[in-house]
């Protein structure tokens, strides 16, 4: 009895030393242009305990993002800060019955490998709130963060809630084979338009058109946006799916037609600049008002309401063959850095991810 | 008997022979930057006899309007065309019972002094269909070309239908002092808004501050839009109804906040420039996205099936004393171009015609 005591006081003691280390990536150096390396740092840190209602999660997939570029704009470098983002991981510890040990969540935790948090966590307003991933059967987990996640979200309610596109029509994309855009122009296709994506390589054009079905791809950076446009749609665009802003949007907005519509979703040419100091472009005001064009800026967290029913529609198109998904995975948490920099740089197809 | 036939006879043939000559001002040369009066050329005209179904008008009051600069880009010079417009027309005389004689009409009948026309009168896409006017009481007729004509549907349907500004918005007005600015700034004041307004001269400013309500003005001229409309609107801009868009438009977009909406109604700051050959401005989109604004352009013929609605809201506010009304009126057919010209130079306030 004494001994059994002893035992459990004994364990519980060597719990309660056994708090978890989490690694975690902060901002350390205000980005200046194109990120580097450098500007992160890779900290450790003890968890605390965990007190009631409190749930230990272990990442096992993080996304990079082109908004997160834009963050490093809004928040002070060297104070802190994890850099923020959202990540697939398991419950490995819970005393919160609504994220039961094992339970597979979707969490804006932050680039961090393990995190404490209760459902109380205050979300900064541009996250996703956490929730328990529905199940995928056998489709790859890490899709929470792509496909059958935000950026699956994204590119179905800001095409299907904003644009609208009607068969027949004729859709540009831009950052056609980035983690939304790639989804975009497939689902465009599903809906019977005349797909066009916009990217940067040649290698990409040829993944959009071949392995995608997207009907033409225009390679910006050896191709004239504009003479191109015209020949791939010689009556005018009808919508227009916007990742990237400045001079290839006006390009696109100038040759839309009559009540075109354009879901303006990502401003990634402009990322890797000072907030506000913004390039210029060729202005797109006569031909709104001549062709009467709608525009519309987004974030998917204003869907919130459909979010389960948005990735419920997802797996039903990717089950029936329509939906592709593609993920470009980084191996290594200590490669986060480099994953965002190079997915700054386009060198993912489809959802960039990083695989702890 | 006799010689009552052949004064019957002897005065159908003076009829057929005092056919009406008409003036009009046919676009002579390509516009090259702002018009010069050069770029018209006045021609007389003998008109047909009335057909059955024709009707002969002569205009009282005709309107000259920015996007009539824009037309010298899409039509050939040189060949003859008369400049499109708007009129207030008398019918002089009549073989159709839908225009009797002495009906006082709105018809977009170009710059003339004198039409045929028929029901049957072909309509280009930008014109407005003629109508006979409603009853505009004592005011004055003139007013079918302004407040109580286009420009005063296209403020009204423009700001309420695209714009929808609740009461204790701020809402800024481009192009805030002519035909259409002065009267959206007068509604959305009605409506409960703050107003700001950018016009180009001190007097102006003063104009729409003292006279019409305005509760600021800004004169782009010599003030900076970018410092004073952060210290007029230090949370942000809700609603922007854009006449201009170029770099102010940018400079008001870049400072709204979350789910603003702006109207785009006109482009004037391009309209001297070669159509396709705009300018650059700085780029909207990343404001677009994260403050997830909504802005549409507009051609307020959309609005045709509330056009007679909106005249007889417009003469109830006059009533009520809550809309003003001005006119700068240039009195003789033959200055047409010169107050066209005047016009496009911003030296209008309120409404821009011409009385024959």
């Amino acid at each position: 009895m004494k001994f059994t005591l002893l035992t459990i006081l004994s364990c519980c003691f060597v719990f309660a030393c056994a708090k978890q280390q989490a690694k975690k990536f902060v901002y350390a150096k205000k980005f200046d242009g194109l990120p580097k390396v450098s500007d992160f740092q890779l900290e450790e840190e003890t968890l605390p305990e965990l007190k009631d209602g409190d749930v230990l999660a272990e990442a096992l997939f993080l996304s990079v993002d082109p908004y997160m570029r834009s963050f490093g704009e809004f928040l002070p470098a060297g104070m802190g800060i994890t850099m923020p983002g959202g990540q697939v991981a398991k419950i490995i510890e819970s005393k919160n019955a609504d994220y039961p040990k094992d339970a597979i969540i979707y969490g804006s935790l932050g680039w961090r490998t393990h995190t404490v948090f209760n459902r109380n966590v205050t979300q900064d307003p541009y996250s996703i709130p956490t929730y328990i991933l529905p199940s995928f059967a056998d489709l790859p987990r890490s899709l929470g963060l792509g496909t059958l996640g935000m950026p699956g979200n994204t590119a179905q309610f800001g095409l299907l809630e904003i644009i609208q596109p009607k068969a027949g029509e004729v859709l540009v994309v831009s950052g056609a084979a980035g983690a939304v855009g790639n989804l975009v122009g497939q689902i465009a296709k599903a809906k019977g338009c005349k797909v066009i994506g916009i990217t940067g390589s040649d290698e990409k054009c040829k993944w959009l058109t071949n392995d995608l079905g997207f009907d033409h791809a225009i390679n910006y950076k050896n191709e004239s946006v504009n003479d191109v446009l015209k020949k791939y749609a010689p009556q005018g665009v009808d919508c227009y799916f916007d990742n990237v802003g400045g001079e290839i949007s006006s390009t696109v907005i100038n040759q839309m037609r009559d009540f075109g519509r354009i879901a303006v979703c990502g401003s990634i040419s402009s990322y890797n600049l000072p907030f506000g100091q913004w390039p210029q472009a060729t202005i797109i005001q006569p031909t709104v008002v001549f062709k009467q064009l709608k525009m519309e800026g987004f974030l998917v967290q204003r869907y919130w309401s459909k979010w389960f029913d948005g990735i419920a529609q997802s797996k039903r198109w990717i089950d029936e063959g329509r939906l592709k998904y593609h993920e470009t995975i980084t191996e290594g948490f200590e490669n986060m850095p480099q994953a965002f920099i190079d997915m700054l740089q386009g060198k993912n197809f489809g959802k960039a991810v990083v695989k702890v």
